[in-house]
Order: structure tokens, then C-alpha cells, then sequence
């Protein structure tokens, strides 16, 4: 077995920092009992631990691959990905209405990350279905839904968003694609898309491209981009497919990581046009665009965790298992495992503790997304809306920079062995690369964070959340005892350093924002640090209420919150130097002094 | 040209932090005069830039390959090597008397870095070489001098280390090679050595194998090993090549990167036995091993920086070429190129302050290591060498570990466009990943600092570094003016957490060795930032006094020295909270837990 679902911790996030029952009880989530949820992950767990993890490492050595237009992916998948079909997996979170399982985020995000851990590759084209899924729940036609949702839902087709074009990376001002109106209700649609994750394969019968193009009398830059559906087959009216499109897979990229997830170059429209149909408005593409983003950040974050899940994994069972050198303190006359040598100790913890943090915030951040729209009350909703847009980028920013270092460790607790491919640690290190770049960079999450998050509530948002840590600090001095006071301690100098950093950005962004831009990266891991200490610091007083029913488990917990506080939260203080005195020698620099 | 030598700063590094000029003043470094050490660098920036750099992205497309027992290098490196022994750059460091130049480590360093920077796999025949030139000048008779070094130095023949065998990583005292002596002086050779770095090659005309075995009547453990010249070919007295030796290459690894290098797996003595000869005395082996690892682990160190320098380099060129999105401040209404955005700038920043502290720490170590061998002075060279030892497992964890962040911002900065394969970022983040492993890992280094190089003296040459530390604050104090002041600040709160810190080792390593080496890759780290962030605050004070002659490089220098103190000194008393008061949780958790 190459992976074991970590259920134990996911119930532990679900049950005590997220609040489970208290979801199940918002209206529309009745059958999403902590029982309900705990077979559903179990189903999952063995799901993936069965069928998707054991090809992670043949996507690596046989990617897909791209002849004549045609992509053929790795041995194996196709049938994988009919079983995730029929299973349900796609639907966990999608509306009953169309197939799905109606199911909370809170559910829907452990399943979300055991794919990923299971195979990331292979998990790309559910999360970017996913994506099109949300836009066209939101902005669709009731037509277009009842056509194309069930089928998307179902797994027997697949979506895809195409943003990126060769002159335009993060840049969707400068997106080129045009859309001819026809007359009769459709676009031919003409353009070059770069970067498209699954935009052909052969695991599906259809694929649904989700398009951002501009009409010919579209204003200029993002208010004139609209979205259009343009699948691969044409669809009729009775959802049989029809004619191939105008579409065409030119090439896949050769790339670091990832490789079994075929990146494509589409090319659209060099035939005559490729029939394409407006999603909702004409010019609000981005709007709807952001809504597929906005999902597939949160995902993109739980890739950055299940990921560093993977590599952990692997590295404890290596360390179990090579023996080599005598313990320092003299114990053992012989060699030991790896594992009882304080070094590869401190370098599990490390991963453990990062891991444990952003599994929590995320989890949380999917609690506060189901209240947001399902509570009976329109001021909870808005602001559990609040906390979880402020959380999306630094969940999309914070798991996936994390899991940079965490694979990079995994890599390093098998020493030598850990650079020799066979060995599957360095793929973690290689697929892992790709995570803090795409569905925006963490620069872009930073500028989201920063702009949108923080400076136009005034860090309203953040000085709640500030607020709320000040509680738990006082929970951890009431309960007392040296690891709960350590982690008080560096609780209270993390967030007091994140309350200077808010009323730095907030104060800073209009008047001086090259400074305030200098340093949005450090403020986002800052925030990612603290939030996750939070986290682990609740996660630790819960774990101490509980310790009689499983000592090994909860006492883990507690080193682990302990652990972060002293190796991690420790690091607010320099950070907050980097962000609020950082910027002059930035600034003083000129693109000429590099 | 995809490299440009950074002479400038390294010249800078050597006059005004290592001083060059004093160690010319050496004796037998007469020749080693500023100017002709500028000579000197200029060829091998050309040689580096023309012939060498060019051949790295090949390296890694078409990397060395085995076909029964032959390695075929990549295209083009073979005729590198010949230009590279005839230039003379194998010889730089070592005696005339053998062919060598017998230039100062100070001059050999850069020389080194610029190798490695052109290309980390093609240098690392000469790295492998070096130390075998470094065993047999201590150890070999004059004999085996006289038939080897020659040709060793002149790059007709090239060297290797047999360390590692499949049961024991790290761990030497496992070593079961065994040596059976003949009679006739000569001994035969039997086991199996991995991860041999160029053991098997086409470069040159013969491989001089230095091998670690035992004797039969060898003590047990480290105390039994010897160490043993066997090369590919016998050498006949007239050093002529005689018979093929018993020793092959069964296999090489296919690794995540460093592809052109070639990492032999080597069978001695499966068809009678592999003819070796005796290096000095019987169970001293492992002392001349470390002569070798001490010459090679600096080097790797170089390695680090090196690969850094590259990658730094790439992003550069990039971030002054793509062109996205408007400035932050709105002082462009179009796209500008991104080096213009300020995350940008501060991941450039990070990359190059990274990369100048660390130069500079290992050239004031080659430079300590100079005056340490070539001093008249006794007591001047004993405190050198502590100096220089000191230093040795800094440079060498500190630069590889600083290696992984910094090439993979290099990717970072690069967008989607770094995963592709084509665009090389990737290339030095799969690279650089083996630097923190071999020749000991970080955590090897870290012990060695703390045991060697921390308790054996009770922490004195710690609290020497620290007390020269404190002199260049009082003239940050001295000096005045806002960055000067912030550097200041920065390095007093460092250099007292490294105090803090070099109490706590020397006072606990005997009596809770666990929690002294649950903190000692974090105590290495320490001193890389705190040892980075002191040369830089020398770099600032030198480069203001000579602002006028190159406002822009002094300027650059003294903005990258304020950076270093405010994104990275900063950290220092985060990393003092993980090692003073961090072991806890470590030990806490037992190896079931995980």
C-alpha cells in the first residue's frame, strides 16, 4: 500500500475545529451526519487507496502522450476514471438535481484531497470539471445545465478552462481569442490557448472547454471578455453528440512534473471556426471565470496539501525501515532505524506540523464556505462569505509554497536513495513545483489577499480573525501546562506581529503600494503561519479534552501543535520585520542593478 | 551566452572581505598577486562562459548512458575535458612541483564556482579528482605521487571516492569491502561500492579509484578501514597503461538530476580480484578519507552557490524580458516587463542576497585556509584552521540548503513557463537537489559542527566569530544612516541568538545529546544567516567608502546587505526559539507516532 488515507486527522479537523455537526444541521446538509461523513470518506479512502494511488507512479514513467492531435493517457486511467464516475466521486459536492451527491464542502474536501494524494495527475481533471461545473451552475442557461451538467457530473465528459494564451499569462486583460456572433445564437470562436491541464485525452467522451474570448465590439482589456462553452463533439438537443469541432490539440508540453496530466496548446478555429455558446452575459466572462478560479484555488491548496501527504508518508516508512548509524544518546550499541535519529525527528515533524496546520485552515475555510450558503441567516452568511474569500488565497498560497519544503524534506530523509527516480520521492518533489504557479501564482494570490481581503474592508476581516486568536490565547493560558503556555506565547508574538502587518498594508496600500507589493508574498505566509498555529493551537486544547480515548493519537497532536509553535510561529516576528521595514532596499533597487 | 561570470562581485568579495592582498603576501603565494589573480579569473570566465556553459542543458537532454560496462558522456564533454586539463584548470590549487599552479584557495575558489556555475555535472569530475589529489599529497608515497598527481593534475586521468556501499549510507564504520594483501605489496579488492560519481567515464585515458576496504585482521567499525589506490587500468612503473584492472561498472542511476554526471554502481573483484595499492598506513583510511571530504564537502559547498548564481542569473534574463500586467504604483498604463513588479524584485532580491552572503562566508574561509597552511606565524595558521574548519560544515550545508530556494524561485519567477522542461529553470531545481545529500548531508554537517566544531572547544572559535561580529556592528553604529542602522539592529539580535544558541549546544550536548541534535540543522542554519548577514554588513561598509568609483554595483551591494538584514538576518530569533526551546515536542514523539 503506497497510501493510507490520514482519516483519523481529517475527522479529528472535521469533528473539532471545523464543526461537523454544526453543518449538518444548516438546512439543505440534514444527511451529512458525522456518521454520514465519516462512511463517506471511508468509501473514499478506499476508493482511492486502491484504485488511483497505485497508478501515481506509472503517470510518471508513462505520461500521456500526444500523437496527431490525439492524446493517449497513462495505461490504467481511463478505467480509473470510470470507476471515479461511477462511484459518485465527481458529484460529492454538486447538486442533487443534476446527479450529484448534495453533499457539504466540509465533506466534499477530504474526498478532494485523498484523490490528490492518491495521484495528483490524475486528480487534475475532476478539479478542473470541477470548475466548470460551478460556472455553469451559476451562470448558466437552464438548458445548458440540464444538457451538459448531469454529464459532467456523471464523469462521461469532462471540462476544461481555458484562460491562458501565449502573450497573456496571468494577464487576462491582454487575451486575444475572438467570438463571431452567427446570428442563430452561437460564436465561431478563433484563437490559440496555452497551458490548457487535460484539454485532450481519452478518458471521456466529450470535453466541455469553458472559453474566455472577446466579441468584436467588446470594450478593451477584462470588462470585455466573455465566457463561452465550445466542446469537442457538438452537442444536440437530446445530448447525443454531434460533429467534431473546430478544436485542435497541437502539441503537450514536456514538463517537471505532473506528466500524466496532459497540458494542452488548443488551437480554436483554423477550420472555419469552432462553434462556441455564451455563458450568461456577454463582457462578464471574468466574473464567471473567478467563480471557476475561485474553486479551483481552494483546490489547487488542498493539491498542496495532499501532495505533502504523500511525500510524508513515504518518508516515515523509509525512516522505519533503513537502519543505519547508532543513536546519539548512546541507547543502542548497534545501528537504528533513520526514524529514532533526532534529525530525521525534527525534518517528520516539520512536514507533520505544516501538513496537520494547513489541513486545519482549509478544512475551516470549507466549514465557513458551507455556512455561507446555507445558513438561515443573511449576516452569518456574509460573513462566513468574508472569512472564506480572506482564507482562498492563503489557502491556495500558504499549502502549496509549504509543500515545496515538505517534498524537499521527503526527498532528504531518504538521503542518497531520494535522488534515484525508481526511488518516487523526487516525482513528489518534481509534481509539487507546478502547485504555487498555476490558477494564479502566490504573487497573485498575495495581490488578492492584499487588495481585495485586506485593504478594501479596511482588514476588517483580519482584525476579527485577530480576535478570535486572542481567545484561544486565553484558552491556552487558562488550561496552563509548558507545552500550552510555549504555544500561547508564540500564538500571541504571531499575531500580534500579523495586527502590525494589517495596519501596515491597510495604511500603506494606497499612498506607497510598491511597498506594501514588496512585501504581499511574506504577508501571506504570515498569514499562513499564524492561521495554521490557530489551528493547531484549537486542535491541541481539543486534543488534551479527549487524550484518555487515545493517548498515541491526541498526544501527537499536542507535539505537533507544540512542534509548529517553536519551529514555525516562530518565525512571525522575522517576517513581520521583512514586510513592515523590507521594502526600502526592494524599492532602491532598479531593473538595471540585477 | 547563457552564463556571465560574475567577476565583478567576486573580485569585490576577495579584495575587500577576504583580502586578497594580504594573502599574496604569503609565503609561496608571492606570485598571487590582485592583478594576476584578476588574470586569472578573466580566462576562466571565458573558458567557463565559451566551453563549458554551453554543454549544460545538453547534459541534461542527453545524459551519460551505460551500455555493458562503457559510459558514453554527453556530446561535446570529452573534448571539454581535454581543453580543461590543457588549460590548466585542474591544477590550479596544487603544487608546481606536480604540474599545478599552486595559486591561493582564495584564487582556486571562484575559479571552482565559475566551473560549477558553466556546468554542476561536468565539474564534478575535476571536484572528484581534487580530492583524490588531496588524499595522495598527504598520505601517498613518493612513488605513488610521482606516477599519479602528474597525470591526476594534468587531466590525463581522473579520480574518484568509493565510500558508499549498499548497507551503509553514511555510515562508514559498516563499510565490508575487503583488501586481501598479496605479498608483493599489493592487495586484492573485493565488494561492491554505489553512488560513484564518475566511476565509470570515457573522459580520460584512466580512472584512479580511491577505495575505503578492510584488512582481514582489521579492527571493527571506522578504526578498521584503509584506504586503497585501484585504478581502472594498471599503471606500470614508467606510468604506462598496463592490463584492465577487475573493477566495473555494472550500472549507473537514473537520477532526478546531474544526468551528465555519471553515479556508477562498481563490482571490485568479481574475476579474481581488484589489484589495489596501499595509501599510508593500514585502519588510517578513514582519516585521509576526510582530507578528501573535507576539500570535497568545501567544494560542494561552492556547488551550491554555484547552481544559485545560474538559476539567479536565467530569472534575471527573464524578468527583464517578459512583459505582464501594469506596474502596481500605475506609473504605466501597459504592461511592463516583470522585473518592474515588486514580488518580483523581492524574489531576485532573495535569490542574489542568498547567493552574495554565501560567497562570501567561502571565500573568507578559503582565504582563512590559506593563510591557515601558509602562514610563518604558528599561532596564527592553528587559529585559521579553527577558523577554516569552522567554517567548512557551514559552507557546505548552509549554500546547498539555500540552493533549493533559491532555484526554485528561479522557477518561480518564471511563471508556468519554469515547469516546462525547455525553459532550463527546472533543470537547476532538479540539480541542486542532490547538493544538501551528498558528501554528507545536512545533517552530517550539522553534527559535525556541533560535535567537532562547537564542544570540542567549548564553543570558543563560535564566540571568537561572535565577538568579531560585535566589531562590525559598532561600525554599522559608527557609521550611521537609516540601512546601516537596520543592519545593525539585525545583526546584533542575530549574532545574540547565535550566542544564546552556542551556549545552549556546549552546555547540553553531553546531557541531552536528543534535544542538541533535534536543533542542530537549525544551529547550521543559524550560522549560515548570521554568518551571511556579518560578511555583508563588512560588503556594505566597504562598498559605501568606495560608492563613487561604481555607483550602481556599491549601490546594489549595500541595498542587497540591508535586504539580507531585514528578509533574512530577521529570522534568527525564530530559529533560536526552534533549537533552545523546540526539542520537546521531538522527543515527545516516538517513532509509533508518526
Amino acid at each position: 500500500m503506497t497510501y493510507r488515507a490520514p482519516l483519523k486527522d481529517m475527522l479529528f479537523v472535521m469533528n473539532e475545529l471545523a464543526g461537523l455537526a454544526q453543518i449538518s444541521q444548516l438546512p439543505g446538509y440534514e444527511d451529512a451526519t458525522p456518521d454520514t461523513a465519516q462512511a463517506v470518506l471511508e468509501e473514499a479512502a478506499k476508493f482511492n487507496e486502491q484504485v488511483v494511488a497505485p497508478l501515481n507512479r506509472a503517470g510518471d514513467i508513462q505520461p500521456s502522450s500526444w500523437k496527431d492531435g490525439v492524446v493517449t493517457t497513462t495505461p490504467g486511467f481511463r478505467d480509473a476514471f470510470r470507476q471515479f464516475g461511477e462511484g459518485g466521486w465527481q458529484g460529492v459536492l454538486h447538486p442533487a438535481d443534476f446527479g450529484g451527491q448534495g453533499l457539504p464542502k466540509l465533506v466534499a474536501t477530504p474526498c478532494n484531497e485523498m484523490l490528490n494524494t492518491a495521484n495528483l495527475s490524475f486528480a487534475l481533471c475532476p478539479l478542473l470539471t470541477d470548475g466548470a461545473i460551478e460556472a455553469l451552475l451559476t451562470a448558466g442557461t437552464d438548458a445548458q445545465k440540464s444538457l451538459f451538467l448531469p454529464r459532467l457530473i456523471s464523469g462521461e465528459w469532462t471540462g476544461t478552462m481555458n484562460l491562458t494564451e501565449p502573450q497573456a499569462g496571468s494577464d487576462l486583460a491582454a487575451v486575444r481569442t475572438r467570438a463571431e456572433p452567427q446570428g442563430d445564437g452561437t460564436y465561431k470562436v478563433f484563437g490559440t490557448k496555452i497551458f490548457i491541464t487535460y484539454g485532450e485525452h481519452d478518458m471521456a467522451d466529450n470535453i466541455v472547454h469553458l472559453v474566455l474570448a472577446r466579441t468584436p465590439d467588446a470594450p478593451e482589456g477584462v470588462k470585455g471578455i466573455s465566457l463561452f462553452i465550445v466542446p469537442k463533439f457538438l452537442v444536440n438537443a437530446d445530448g447525443s453528440l454531434g460533429a467534431r469541432n473546430d478544436v485542435e490539440c497541437v502539441s503537450i508540453e514536456h514538463k517537471l512534473g505532473i506528466k500524466a496530466s496532459p497540458t494542452a496548446v488548443l488551437q480554436f478555429g483554423d477550420h472555419g471556426g469552432a462553434i462556441g455558446t455564451l455563458v450568461g452575459e456577454e463582457n462578464r466572462g471574468l466574473e464567471y471565470m473567478f467563480i471557476m478560479m475561485n474553486a479551483a484555488r481552494f483546490s489547487v491548496g488542498m493539491q498542496g496539501i495532499a501532495v505533502s501527504e504523500r511525500a510524508y508518508q513515504q518518508a516515515v516508512a523509509y525512516a522505519r525501515e533503513r537502519v543505519q548509524s547508532r543513536p546519539v544518546d548512546g541507547s543502542a550499541r548497534e545501528g537504528v532505524t533513520i526514524i529514532h535519529h533526532p534529525d530525521v525527528k525534527r525534518m517528520l515533524m516539520t512536514m507533520r506540523a505544516l501538513i496537520e496546520g494547513a489541513r486545519s485552515v482549509a478544512y475551516v475555510a470549507a466549514a465557513a464556505s458551507d455556512v455561507a450558503h446555507q445558513h438561515p441567516d443573511e449576516s452569518v452568511r456574509r460573513q462566513n462569505m468574508a472569512l472564506y474569500e480572506f482564507l482562498v488565497p492563503v489557502v491556495k498560497g500558504w499549502s502549496t509554497e509549504l509543500s515545496i519544503d515538505v517534498t524537499s524534506l521527503g526527498v532528504q530523509v531518504h538521503g542518497g536513495m531520494g535522488f534515484i527516480e525508481e526511488t518516487g520521492a523526487a516525482q513528489h518533489y518534481r509534481d509539487a513545483r507546478i502547485l504555487p504557479i498555476y490558477e494564479g501564482t502566490t504573487a497573485i494570490q498575495a495581490n488578492d489577499l492584499v487588495g481585495r481581503k485586506t485593504v478594501r474592508d479596511g482588514g476588517a476581516v483580519a482584525r476579527a480573525i485577530c480576535a478570535s486568536i486572542a481567545e484561544t490565547e486565553n484558552r491556552l493560558g487558562e488550561h496552563g501546562g509548558a507545552p500550552f503556555l510555549a504555544v500561547q506565547a508564540q500564538l500571541r508574538q504571531g499575531r500580534e506581529a500579523l495586527e502590525a502587518v494589517v495596519r501596515f498594508v491597510v495604511d500603506n496600500a494606497k499612498g506607497d503600494p510598491n511597498a506594501v507589493f514588496a512585501g504581499s508574498v511574506p504577508y501571506l505566509k504570515l498569514c499562513g503561519i499564524v492561521l495554521s498555529g490557530w489551528q493547531l493551537a484549537r486542535a491541541m486544547l481539543a486534543a488534551d479534552a479527549k487524550r484518555a480515548e487515545d493517548p498515541a493519537f491526541h498526544g501527537a497532536k499536542i507535539a505537533t501543535a507544540h512542534f509548529f509553535g517553536q519551529h514555525i510561529l516562530s518565525q512571525a516576528s522575522g517576517l513581520r520585520a521583512a514586510i513592515v521595514d523590507g521594502a526600502e532596499p526592494v524599492k532602491a533597487m532598479s531593473a538595471e542593478q540585477f
